[in-house]
């Protein structure tokens, strides 16, 4: 992982804060009996708190009922609770059970129900049975703890391979403070949105206001930069929780420590952003695509997702090929405007730097080194348009036979 | 084929009208013999033409020297010269090459250069070597024959699994008239452009603002209805060649006969667009969507398109799964403004009829029922949005292990 000065990456994910609680099990929405698919995450304070959630006009039950307690609360909670294998979705009776788990999470905390967030993920439009979850409730509470991270990240994983957790450590007004997050996807995951779920905690002193700021702007850097498929899920959200446990001086106004809180939540979700590409489905790459040289940040990110997004060009990674012409055609067909003659495309992995077109045409290369290159399992695609100054990078990975396998038999 | 009253369905294709004569060959930029890679079209008279063009920024250079020559003359063509294998694009000496295939073709036919359009298809950013080309041209003119369809249409085939031809005969002004059309393409396709390499003849008299208006208008129905994969070619250009030897009077105002010949050219060019969606690469099904009640025309096609698009729904089908879930995500995901939860979603095929989805939210329906709907190789998934008249259909196909395959191993 890439280093910032003044940050340290450490262990435990959401319970690296202070005062932060969580749980997972198996409560039998999932049939395999070892995959957790029900968890917990509790601060021993309330919260300040902010989410950001899908675009897509199928709003999930849960989404709908997250946002009513916020809402309610201005802002402030104290527990999440979300589940996998069921997304609650496209339900008659979806607000209902979704406003069911959150009642009877507060009722075993003892807290009020709209301090209790709620999340779910998996299959559209099957009905939510309810038992199961409360009847694991008592064990679910009865088994939280300050690293219960890994039982709660293992609960909301579904097509994931492994567990995404991050988190840093920094100093803020004098104190040292933490970010920890856990996220979960890898299909239906597409820029302009708050992707996949996504829980971070800190015991940083904040206001939801502050925080509401930091996370739209971090998003728009980080997981809008993401795409595995160019589907936008129903359910996604990406909620912050500031307990304030680290007793800085709240942060009222974008003064250092805001910077310092801005510039963290950015290395965790900009982390979480990386292991979902290169953790989405069936693939075997992960693709970085770095857009520079281009007028504005909207035309770099405009140029750089065309390219991530595109199934030849995803595939032909697949494949190890340098075929930069299906790079070129992504990139022309980006909605901005800019020249496309000028255009310079490398490509870039541990193994070397590879020069394949300078002034939008085709330049002479060794097709060994090229293979040398796009071997390896982290591919940069560099794109120059040397039109301008700015620069911005979108994530994705490769199309292969595993996706194709992974959705075409999904449900059963 | 669906029937049109007034129209009968013709062979030959692009040689059903009078006049028309075409070639193939392997002239060996295709290392197999066997395969066609070149082919001319030459009309016996002078035509009146007019063409569409792919709106990617990057622009094969055939596209360019093809505007050039059809600025040049005012709309007037006598001949079309393409090749396969190689997309003569991002090419220093791109403009050069394509001129020069004017050059030969026109040469040897006897006529003007800016008479002479010209298409390429295949790898972008290779250098196209002309000798081969210009070897090849005594023998591609001397086997100019009036059904020369069939040479023709297999040498702009790519990864094409079948040949496209379509052609229609009516009635207008009295004189039996015939358009005919031959299409290629089975990758990077994708709505918003004018699809592929597609020619079509008819020996109809009309003008060529005419055609330019009656094509713009039916691309918009058809090919810009069509994805296989969300990639818009370099390359892509409709064109249409009318040569006037039904000996109709010459139309020029939008009176019955042009109602007559826009009828025409949509049912050649509809049927074109389904047979390039059901020969998309890998494909094993033809998906068409279409979605009905919308308040108008955009929103039904932005839908439309929305679902036709979705990498998740494509697998599906593929795995023959009523995931419908993943329908409406991708309903919810189309970029307009509309109501949700109206929505109603039935899957149709030759089997049957399966409603999945009223009122936004899951019915209940037979797995095994739906099963034998999904066998079949020609899906119609119907949307009824029900809050309005208008309706639009969108084309595409399932995604498959091989479109992997293809695509992750092109250039070698």
């Amino acid at each position: 992982m890439k280093e910032f000065e003044g940050y340290q990456y450490k262990e435990k994910g959401i319970c690296a804060p202070q005062g932060f609680r969580a749980n997972g099990l198996n409560c039998g929405l999932n049939p395999v009996k070892e995959k957790n698919d029900l968890c917990l995450l509790v601060s021993d304070r309330e919260c300040d708190t902010a989410a950001v959630y899908t675009q897509n006009k199928v709003k999930g039950a849960p989404i709908l009922i997250t946002k009513k307690h916020l809402f309610a609360s201005n802002g402030k909670a104290q527990a999440v609770i979300a589940n996998s294998k069921n997304a609650n979705t496209c339900n008659h009776d979806g607000e209902e059970k979704a406003e069911q788990m959150c009642v009877l999470a507060a009722k075993a905390l003892g807290i009020q129900t709209e301090k209790v967030l709620v999340a779910s993920t998996g299959v559209i439009g099957q009905v939510l049975p309810i038992e199961p979850i409360e009847a694991a409730i008592p064990e679910l509470v009865k088994g939280l703890s300050y690293d219960g991270n890994e039982k709660a990240v293992q609960a909301i994983m579904t097509t994931d391979t492994i567990p995404k957790q991050v988190a840093v450590e920094f100093v803020a007004e004098g104190k040292t403070v933490r970010i920890g997050g856990m996220a979960k996807g890898s299909g239906m995951i597409h820029p302009n949105m708050a992707t996949t779920l996504n829980f971070i905690t800190t015991d940083l002193a904040i206001t939801s206001d502050l925080i509401q700021k930091a996370l739209q702007e971090v998003v728009a850097v980080t997981y809008n930069c993401l795409s595995i498929d160019g589907d936008t899920s129903t359910n996604d959200m990406v909620c912050v929780m500031a307990n304030g446990m680290a007793e800085n001086k709240k942060i009222t106004e974008e003064n250092q420590a805001y910077q310092m809180f801005k510039q963290g939540l950015y290395i965790v979700m900009m982390n979480l952003t990386r292991m979902l590409a290169k953790d989405g489905e069936g693939a075997t790459k992960l693709l970085e695509c770095i857009c520079s040289g281009a007028p504005d940040w909207n035309t770099a990110i405009t140029v750089a997702k065309s390219v991530i997004v595109s199934p030849l060009f995803k595939c032909a990674m697949f494949g190890e090929d340098a075929n930069w012409g299906r790079i070129l055609c992504a990139v022309g067909n980006a909605k901005a405007e800019f020249a496309i003659d000028l255009v310079e495309v490398k490509l870039c992995s541990s193994a070397g730097e590879l020069l394949v077109c300078q002034d939008g045409s085709g330049v002479a290369f060794s097709e060994e080194f090229a293979q040398t290159v796009l071997k390896e399992d982290e591919i940069q695609i560099l794109i120059d348009l040397k039109q301008g100054e700015a620069a911005a990078t979108a994530w994705g990975c490769d199309l292969t036979y595993d996706y194709v396998k992974i959705n075409g038999d999904y449900r059963s």
